[in-house]
Protein backbone atom coordinates (compact mmCIF):
# COMPACT_ATOMS: atom_id res chain seq x y z
CA UNK A 1 0.00 0.00 0.00
CA UNK A 2 1.28 3.47 -0.83
CA UNK A 3 1.81 5.57 2.29
CA UNK A 4 -0.68 8.39 2.70
CA UNK A 5 0.36 10.97 5.27
CA UNK A 6 -1.61 14.14 5.93
CA UNK A 7 -0.87 16.87 8.45
CA UNK A 8 -3.61 19.17 9.67
CA UNK A 9 -2.04 22.35 11.05
CA UNK A 10 -2.39 26.11 11.17
CA UNK A 11 0.17 28.43 9.62
CA UNK A 12 1.32 29.68 13.03
CA UNK A 13 1.07 27.11 15.83
CA UNK A 14 4.39 25.91 17.22
CA UNK A 15 2.80 22.60 18.25
CA UNK A 16 2.42 21.68 14.59
CA UNK A 17 5.92 22.85 13.66
CA UNK A 18 7.28 19.99 15.76
CA UNK A 19 5.55 17.58 13.44
CA UNK A 20 6.65 19.37 10.29
CA UNK A 21 10.28 19.19 11.45
CA UNK A 22 10.01 15.53 12.49
CA UNK A 23 8.48 14.44 9.17
CA UNK A 24 11.10 16.35 7.18
CA UNK A 25 13.98 15.03 9.34
CA UNK A 26 12.64 11.52 8.70
CA UNK A 27 12.17 12.22 5.00
CA UNK A 28 8.45 11.36 5.07
CA UNK A 29 6.40 12.79 2.20
CA UNK A 30 3.13 14.32 3.35
CA UNK A 31 0.29 16.57 2.38
CA UNK A 32 -0.45 19.70 4.42
CA UNK A 33 -3.96 20.86 5.23
CA UNK A 34 -4.02 24.39 6.64
CA UNK A 35 -6.88 24.88 9.08
CA UNK A 36 -8.59 28.08 10.11
CA UNK A 37 -9.41 27.56 13.81
CA UNK A 38 -12.29 30.04 13.55
CA UNK A 39 -13.84 27.87 10.85
CA UNK A 40 -12.68 24.31 11.44
CA UNK A 41 -13.05 21.80 8.64
CA UNK A 42 -15.39 18.79 9.01
CA UNK A 43 -12.29 16.60 8.59
CA UNK A 44 -10.57 18.14 11.62
CA UNK A 45 -13.69 17.71 13.75
CA UNK A 46 -13.97 14.10 12.61
CA UNK A 47 -10.30 13.27 13.16
CA UNK A 48 -9.92 14.98 16.54
CA UNK A 49 -13.40 15.05 18.13
CA UNK A 50 -12.00 15.09 21.68
CA UNK A 51 -9.99 18.31 21.33
CA UNK A 52 -10.91 19.72 17.90
CA UNK A 53 -7.36 21.05 17.69
CA UNK A 54 -4.33 20.85 15.44
CA UNK A 55 -1.91 19.24 14.88
CA UNK A 56 -3.50 16.02 13.65
CA UNK A 57 -1.49 13.49 11.67
CA UNK A 58 -3.47 11.10 9.51
CA UNK A 59 -1.48 8.07 8.39
CA UNK A 60 -3.24 5.78 5.91
CA UNK A 61 -6.59 7.06 7.15
CA UNK A 62 -5.80 6.72 10.87
CA UNK A 63 -5.74 9.97 12.86
CA UNK A 64 -3.37 10.81 15.73
CA UNK A 65 -3.57 13.94 17.88
CA UNK A 66 -1.44 15.59 20.58
CA UNK A 67 1.95 16.71 19.33
CA UNK A 68 4.13 14.51 21.58
CA UNK A 69 1.97 11.48 20.89
CA UNK A 70 2.43 12.19 17.18
CA UNK A 71 6.21 12.62 17.59
CA UNK A 72 6.50 9.24 19.34
CA UNK A 73 4.34 7.65 16.64
CA UNK A 74 6.55 9.10 13.91
CA UNK A 75 9.66 7.87 15.73
CA UNK A 76 8.25 4.35 16.09
CA UNK A 77 6.89 4.17 12.53
CA UNK A 78 9.78 5.66 10.54
CA UNK A 79 12.83 4.47 12.41
CA UNK A 80 15.61 6.17 10.42
CA UNK A 81 17.22 9.15 12.21
CA UNK A 82 15.73 8.40 15.65
CA UNK A 83 14.41 11.33 17.65
CA UNK A 84 14.45 9.63 21.05
CA UNK A 85 17.64 8.05 22.40
CA UNK A 86 17.81 4.25 22.85
CA UNK A 87 18.52 4.01 26.56
CA UNK A 88 15.34 3.84 28.69
CA UNK A 89 16.63 6.38 31.22
CA UNK A 90 17.68 8.84 28.52
CA UNK A 91 14.30 8.35 26.84
CA UNK A 92 12.59 9.13 30.15
CA UNK A 93 14.67 12.29 30.53
CA UNK A 94 13.79 13.39 26.99
CA UNK A 95 10.07 12.87 27.67
CA UNK A 96 10.42 14.68 30.99
CA UNK A 97 12.03 17.81 29.52
CA UNK A 98 9.60 17.88 26.61
CA UNK A 99 6.68 17.86 29.06
CA UNK A 100 8.44 20.42 31.25
CA UNK A 101 8.74 22.65 28.20
CA UNK A 102 4.97 22.67 27.66
CA UNK A 103 3.78 22.56 31.27
CA UNK A 104 6.20 25.06 32.78
CA UNK A 105 8.25 27.00 30.22
CA UNK A 106 5.52 27.64 27.66
CA UNK A 107 2.95 28.38 30.36
CA UNK A 108 5.09 30.79 32.36
CA UNK A 109 6.18 32.72 29.27
CA UNK A 110 3.19 32.57 26.99
CA UNK A 111 0.44 32.55 29.62
CA UNK A 112 2.45 34.70 32.06
CA UNK A 113 5.17 37.15 31.05
CA UNK A 114 3.70 37.84 27.61
CA UNK A 115 0.11 38.64 28.56
CA UNK A 116 0.48 40.23 32.01
CA UNK A 117 1.54 43.65 33.21
CA UNK A 118 3.08 45.22 36.30
CA UNK A 119 3.49 43.10 39.40
CA UNK A 120 1.83 40.03 37.84
CA UNK A 121 4.28 40.19 34.96
CA UNK A 122 7.23 40.49 37.36
CA UNK A 123 6.09 37.38 39.21
CA UNK A 124 5.63 35.47 35.96
CA UNK A 125 9.11 36.59 34.89
CA UNK A 126 10.66 35.15 38.09
CA UNK A 127 8.94 31.85 37.36
CA UNK A 128 9.98 31.91 33.69
CA UNK A 129 13.61 32.59 34.65
CA UNK A 130 13.60 29.63 37.05
CA UNK A 131 12.18 27.37 34.37
CA UNK A 132 14.62 28.55 31.70
CA UNK A 133 17.51 27.99 34.13
CA UNK A 134 16.66 24.27 34.17
CA UNK A 135 16.98 24.21 30.38
CA UNK A 136 20.27 26.13 30.57
CA UNK A 137 21.65 23.43 32.89
CA UNK A 138 20.42 20.67 30.59
CA UNK A 139 22.50 22.10 27.75
CA UNK A 140 25.78 22.06 29.68
CA UNK A 141 28.38 20.22 27.56
CA UNK A 142 25.99 19.74 24.64
CA UNK A 143 25.27 21.57 21.38
CA UNK A 144 21.68 20.35 21.20
CA UNK A 145 19.44 18.85 23.87
CA UNK A 146 19.80 15.67 21.82
CA UNK A 147 23.62 15.90 21.98
CA UNK A 148 25.49 16.43 18.71
CA UNK A 149 22.30 16.42 16.68
CA UNK A 150 18.69 17.54 16.96
CA UNK A 151 16.44 15.16 18.89
CA UNK A 152 13.06 14.91 20.58
CA UNK A 153 13.67 17.66 23.16
CA UNK A 154 15.02 20.04 20.53
CA UNK A 155 11.82 19.64 18.50
CA UNK A 156 9.73 19.95 21.66
CA UNK A 157 11.43 23.21 22.71
CA UNK A 158 12.01 24.44 19.18
CA UNK A 159 9.30 27.11 19.48
CA UNK A 160 11.60 28.98 21.88
CA UNK A 161 14.19 29.52 19.18
CA UNK A 162 11.83 31.66 17.12
CA UNK A 163 8.83 32.66 19.20
CA UNK A 164 10.78 34.12 22.13
CA UNK A 165 12.23 36.93 20.02
CA UNK A 166 8.78 37.63 18.56
CA UNK A 167 7.21 37.82 22.02
CA UNK A 168 10.13 39.99 23.18
CA UNK A 169 9.61 42.40 20.28
CA UNK A 170 5.86 42.61 20.84
CA UNK A 171 6.01 42.99 24.62
CA UNK A 172 9.11 45.20 24.57
CA UNK A 173 11.16 43.21 27.06
CA UNK A 174 14.00 40.69 27.18
CA UNK A 175 13.27 37.12 28.28
CA UNK A 176 16.25 35.03 27.18
CA UNK A 177 19.29 37.31 27.58
CA UNK A 178 22.71 36.07 26.43
CA UNK A 179 24.25 37.12 29.74
CA UNK A 180 21.84 35.04 31.83
CA UNK A 181 21.39 32.15 29.42
CA UNK A 182 24.50 31.84 27.23
CA UNK A 183 23.97 28.14 26.43
CA UNK A 184 20.27 28.53 25.69
CA UNK A 185 20.97 31.61 23.55
CA UNK A 186 23.58 29.68 21.55
CA UNK A 187 21.19 26.74 21.19
CA UNK A 188 18.38 29.02 19.97
CA UNK A 189 20.68 30.32 17.24
CA UNK A 190 22.10 26.89 16.30
CA UNK A 191 18.67 25.31 16.24
CA UNK A 192 16.95 28.12 14.32
CA UNK A 193 19.69 28.10 11.67
CA UNK A 194 19.80 24.31 11.23
CA UNK A 195 18.89 22.71 7.90
CA UNK A 196 15.17 21.86 7.67
CA UNK A 197 14.40 23.95 10.76
CA UNK A 198 15.36 27.25 9.17
CA UNK A 199 13.22 26.67 6.08
CA UNK A 200 10.02 26.10 7.99
CA UNK A 201 9.48 29.09 10.27
CA UNK A 202 6.22 31.00 9.76
CA UNK A 203 6.71 34.51 8.27
CA UNK A 204 8.00 36.80 11.04
CA UNK A 205 5.92 39.85 10.07
CA UNK A 206 2.69 37.83 10.15
CA UNK A 207 3.70 36.33 13.51
CA UNK A 208 4.43 39.78 14.98
CA UNK A 209 1.01 41.04 13.84
CA UNK A 210 -0.76 37.96 15.21
CA UNK A 211 0.89 38.04 18.62
CA UNK A 212 0.50 41.81 18.91
CA UNK A 213 -3.25 41.39 18.39
CA UNK A 214 -3.35 38.50 20.82
CA UNK A 215 -1.52 40.44 23.53
CA UNK A 216 -3.70 43.52 23.04
CA UNK A 217 -6.84 41.38 23.37
CA UNK A 218 -5.60 39.68 26.54
CA UNK A 219 -4.60 42.95 28.19
CA UNK A 220 -7.91 44.56 27.23
CA UNK A 221 -9.83 41.61 28.66
CA UNK A 222 -7.82 41.75 31.91
CA UNK A 223 -8.38 45.52 32.21
CA UNK A 224 -12.16 45.19 31.81
CA UNK A 225 -12.56 42.49 34.46
CA UNK B 1 24.49 -4.87 40.47
CA UNK B 2 21.48 -5.47 42.69
CA UNK B 3 18.48 -3.45 41.58
CA UNK B 4 17.55 -0.63 43.93
CA UNK B 5 14.10 0.81 43.31
CA UNK B 6 12.54 3.48 45.48
CA UNK B 7 9.16 5.13 45.07
CA UNK B 8 8.47 8.53 46.62
CA UNK B 9 4.72 8.98 47.00
CA UNK B 10 2.03 10.26 49.33
CA UNK B 11 -0.54 7.98 50.87
CA UNK B 12 -3.37 9.48 48.82
CA UNK B 13 -2.32 10.73 45.39
CA UNK B 14 -3.74 8.78 42.45
CA UNK B 15 -0.75 9.78 40.29
CA UNK B 16 1.50 7.62 42.47
CA UNK B 17 -0.95 4.71 42.54
CA UNK B 18 -0.31 4.21 38.83
CA UNK B 19 3.31 3.52 39.63
CA UNK B 20 2.49 1.22 42.55
CA UNK B 21 0.23 -0.84 40.29
CA UNK B 22 2.76 -0.95 37.44
CA UNK B 23 5.63 -2.08 39.68
CA UNK B 24 3.48 -4.77 41.28
CA UNK B 25 2.13 -5.97 37.91
CA UNK B 26 5.74 -6.23 36.70
CA UNK B 27 6.81 -7.95 39.92
CA UNK B 28 9.45 -5.32 40.71
CA UNK B 29 10.55 -5.17 44.36
CA UNK B 30 10.77 -1.61 45.66
CA UNK B 31 10.97 0.50 48.76
CA UNK B 32 8.27 3.09 49.48
CA UNK B 33 9.02 6.52 50.91
CA UNK B 34 5.88 8.31 52.06
CA UNK B 35 6.17 12.07 51.69
CA UNK B 36 4.30 14.80 53.54
CA UNK B 37 3.81 17.52 50.92
CA UNK B 38 3.59 20.16 53.66
CA UNK B 39 7.06 19.16 54.81
CA UNK B 40 8.90 17.73 51.81
CA UNK B 41 12.03 15.68 52.40
CA UNK B 42 15.43 16.92 51.17
CA UNK B 43 15.54 13.78 49.00
CA UNK B 44 12.33 14.70 47.17
CA UNK B 45 13.58 18.24 46.54
CA UNK B 46 16.87 16.85 45.27
CA UNK B 47 15.29 14.21 43.04
CA UNK B 48 12.57 16.41 41.54
CA UNK B 49 13.83 20.02 41.73
CA UNK B 50 11.74 21.13 38.74
CA UNK B 51 8.35 20.20 40.20
CA UNK B 52 9.04 19.17 43.84
CA UNK B 53 6.18 16.70 43.48
CA UNK B 54 5.50 13.00 43.84
CA UNK B 55 5.60 10.42 42.38
CA UNK B 56 9.34 10.06 41.87
CA UNK B 57 10.87 6.71 41.01
CA UNK B 58 14.55 6.29 41.80
CA UNK B 59 16.18 3.36 40.00
CA UNK B 60 19.77 2.60 41.00
CA UNK B 61 20.16 6.20 42.14
CA UNK B 62 18.64 7.78 39.01
CA UNK B 63 15.42 9.76 39.56
CA UNK B 64 12.44 9.92 37.18
CA UNK B 65 9.40 12.17 37.65
CA UNK B 66 6.01 12.62 35.95
CA UNK B 67 3.77 9.58 36.27
CA UNK B 68 3.41 8.75 32.55
CA UNK B 69 7.14 9.20 31.99
CA UNK B 70 7.70 6.79 34.88
CA UNK B 71 5.17 4.30 33.46
CA UNK B 72 6.91 4.29 30.08
CA UNK B 73 10.28 3.86 31.80
CA UNK B 74 8.98 0.92 33.80
CA UNK B 75 7.54 -0.63 30.64
CA UNK B 76 10.83 -0.23 28.76
CA UNK B 77 13.01 -1.41 31.65
CA UNK B 78 11.05 -4.43 32.90
CA UNK B 79 9.59 -5.90 29.75
CA UNK B 80 7.52 -8.77 31.19
CA UNK B 81 3.75 -8.16 31.13
CA UNK B 82 3.85 -5.14 28.79
CA UNK B 83 1.63 -2.18 29.63
CA UNK B 84 1.65 -0.58 26.19
CA UNK B 85 0.61 -2.56 23.11
CA UNK B 86 3.23 -3.37 20.44
CA UNK B 87 1.67 -1.72 17.41
CA UNK B 88 2.74 1.95 16.96
CA UNK B 89 -0.80 3.13 16.25
CA UNK B 90 -2.23 1.32 19.27
CA UNK B 91 0.60 2.73 21.39
CA UNK B 92 -0.29 6.21 20.15
CA UNK B 93 -3.94 5.67 21.04
CA UNK B 94 -2.99 4.48 24.54
CA UNK B 95 -0.82 7.55 25.09
CA UNK B 96 -3.59 9.76 23.72
CA UNK B 97 -6.29 8.44 26.06
CA UNK B 98 -3.95 8.53 29.07
CA UNK B 99 -3.25 12.21 28.38
CA UNK B 100 -6.94 12.85 27.75
CA UNK B 101 -7.66 11.33 31.15
CA UNK B 102 -5.43 13.86 32.91
CA UNK B 103 -6.01 16.92 30.74
CA UNK B 104 -9.77 16.63 30.29
CA UNK B 105 -11.41 14.02 32.54
CA UNK B 106 -9.47 14.68 35.73
CA UNK B 107 -9.61 18.45 35.23
CA UNK B 108 -13.33 18.66 34.49
CA UNK B 109 -14.24 16.44 37.44
CA UNK B 110 -11.66 17.27 40.05
CA UNK B 111 -11.11 20.92 39.19
CA UNK B 112 -14.71 21.44 38.05
CA UNK B 113 -17.68 19.40 39.24
CA UNK B 114 -16.15 18.58 42.62
CA UNK B 115 -15.14 22.08 43.74
CA UNK B 116 -17.80 24.28 42.16
CA UNK B 117 -21.39 25.07 43.00
CA UNK B 118 -24.55 26.17 41.20
CA UNK B 119 -24.31 27.21 37.58
CA UNK B 120 -20.53 26.76 37.43
CA UNK B 121 -20.93 23.21 38.65
CA UNK B 122 -23.63 22.52 36.08
CA UNK B 123 -21.36 23.73 33.29
CA UNK B 124 -18.47 21.62 34.59
CA UNK B 125 -20.82 18.62 34.74
CA UNK B 126 -21.75 19.02 31.06
CA UNK B 127 -18.06 19.05 30.19
CA UNK B 128 -17.32 16.06 32.43
CA UNK B 129 -20.17 14.07 30.84
CA UNK B 130 -18.81 14.80 27.36
CA UNK B 131 -15.35 13.68 28.41
CA UNK B 132 -16.60 10.52 30.11
CA UNK B 133 -18.63 9.67 27.00
CA UNK B 134 -15.39 9.40 25.02
CA UNK B 135 -14.13 6.84 27.54
CA UNK B 136 -17.44 4.96 27.37
CA UNK B 137 -17.00 4.65 23.59
CA UNK B 138 -13.40 3.49 23.99
CA UNK B 139 -14.58 0.56 26.10
CA UNK B 140 -17.04 -0.75 23.50
CA UNK B 141 -16.30 -4.44 22.93
CA UNK B 142 -13.57 -4.56 25.57
CA UNK B 143 -13.38 -5.53 29.24
CA UNK B 144 -10.43 -3.24 29.95
CA UNK B 145 -9.05 -0.30 27.98
CA UNK B 146 -6.09 -2.61 27.37
CA UNK B 147 -8.41 -5.36 26.00
CA UNK B 148 -8.62 -8.61 27.93
CA UNK B 149 -6.15 -7.45 30.53
CA UNK B 150 -5.13 -4.27 32.33
CA UNK B 151 -2.81 -1.99 30.35
CA UNK B 152 -1.40 1.52 30.24
CA UNK B 153 -4.73 3.32 29.86
CA UNK B 154 -6.30 1.30 32.68
CA UNK B 155 -3.52 2.38 35.03
CA UNK B 156 -3.79 5.95 33.76
CA UNK B 157 -7.54 6.12 34.37
CA UNK B 158 -7.51 3.85 37.40
CA UNK B 159 -8.15 6.75 39.80
CA UNK B 160 -11.69 6.95 38.38
CA UNK B 161 -12.52 3.49 39.69
CA UNK B 162 -12.08 4.55 43.28
CA UNK B 163 -11.97 8.32 43.53
CA UNK B 164 -15.21 8.99 41.64
CA UNK B 165 -17.35 7.33 44.30
CA UNK B 166 -15.45 9.22 47.02
CA UNK B 167 -16.01 12.54 45.25
CA UNK B 168 -19.65 11.58 44.69
CA UNK B 169 -20.12 10.82 48.39
CA UNK B 170 -18.45 14.05 49.51
CA UNK B 171 -20.20 16.32 47.00
CA UNK B 172 -23.55 14.52 47.25
CA UNK B 173 -24.06 13.97 43.54
CA UNK B 174 -23.75 11.27 40.89
CA UNK B 175 -21.09 11.60 38.23
CA UNK B 176 -20.73 8.16 36.63
CA UNK B 177 -24.25 6.69 36.61
CA UNK B 178 -24.75 3.10 35.41
CA UNK B 179 -27.59 4.23 33.16
CA UNK B 180 -25.48 6.78 31.31
CA UNK B 181 -22.17 4.94 31.42
CA UNK B 182 -22.83 1.19 31.61
CA UNK B 183 -19.46 0.16 30.14
CA UNK B 184 -17.47 2.61 32.25
CA UNK B 185 -19.38 1.54 35.37
CA UNK B 186 -18.63 -2.13 34.66
CA UNK B 187 -14.97 -1.27 34.01
CA UNK B 188 -14.73 0.68 37.28
CA UNK B 189 -15.93 -2.38 39.15
CA UNK B 190 -13.81 -4.88 37.22
CA UNK B 191 -10.71 -2.74 37.55
CA UNK B 192 -11.19 -1.90 41.23
CA UNK B 193 -11.69 -5.58 42.09
CA UNK B 194 -8.73 -6.88 40.06
CA UNK B 195 -5.81 -8.64 41.76
CA UNK B 196 -3.06 -6.17 42.79
CA UNK B 197 -5.35 -3.18 42.15
CA UNK B 198 -7.79 -4.05 44.91
CA UNK B 199 -5.05 -4.46 47.54
CA UNK B 200 -3.56 -1.02 47.01
CA UNK B 201 -6.36 1.52 47.41
CA UNK B 202 -5.85 4.13 50.12
CA UNK B 203 -8.22 3.74 53.13
CA UNK B 204 -11.65 5.01 52.10
CA UNK B 205 -12.47 6.77 55.40
CA UNK B 206 -9.22 8.74 55.30
CA UNK B 207 -9.86 9.65 51.65
CA UNK B 208 -13.39 10.85 52.44
CA UNK B 209 -12.05 13.05 55.26
CA UNK B 210 -9.26 14.43 53.08
CA UNK B 211 -11.48 15.29 50.12
CA UNK B 212 -14.22 16.71 52.34
CA UNK B 213 -11.67 19.11 53.85
CA UNK B 214 -10.31 19.94 50.40
CA UNK B 215 -13.76 20.70 48.98
CA UNK B 216 -14.71 22.81 52.02
CA UNK B 217 -11.52 24.84 51.64
CA UNK B 218 -12.07 25.41 47.90
CA UNK B 219 -15.70 26.47 48.37
CA UNK B 220 -14.75 28.79 51.24
CA UNK B 221 -12.00 30.37 49.14
CA UNK B 222 -14.38 30.87 46.20
CA UNK B 223 -17.03 32.40 48.47
CA UNK B 224 -14.61 34.94 49.94
CA UNK B 225 -13.34 36.20 46.56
Amino acid sequence: MAEEVKLFRTWSTPFALRIVWALKIKGVEYETIFEDLYNKSPSLLQYNPAHKKVPVLVHNGKPISESYVILEYIDETWKETPLLPEDPYERAMARFWAKFGDDKVFTSIFGGVFVKEGKEQEEAMVEAMENLQFLEEELRGKKFFGGERIGFVDLALGWLANLISILEDVAGLKIVGEDKFPLLSAWMKDFADSPIIKDNWPPRDKMIAKFQALRDAKLAAAASK
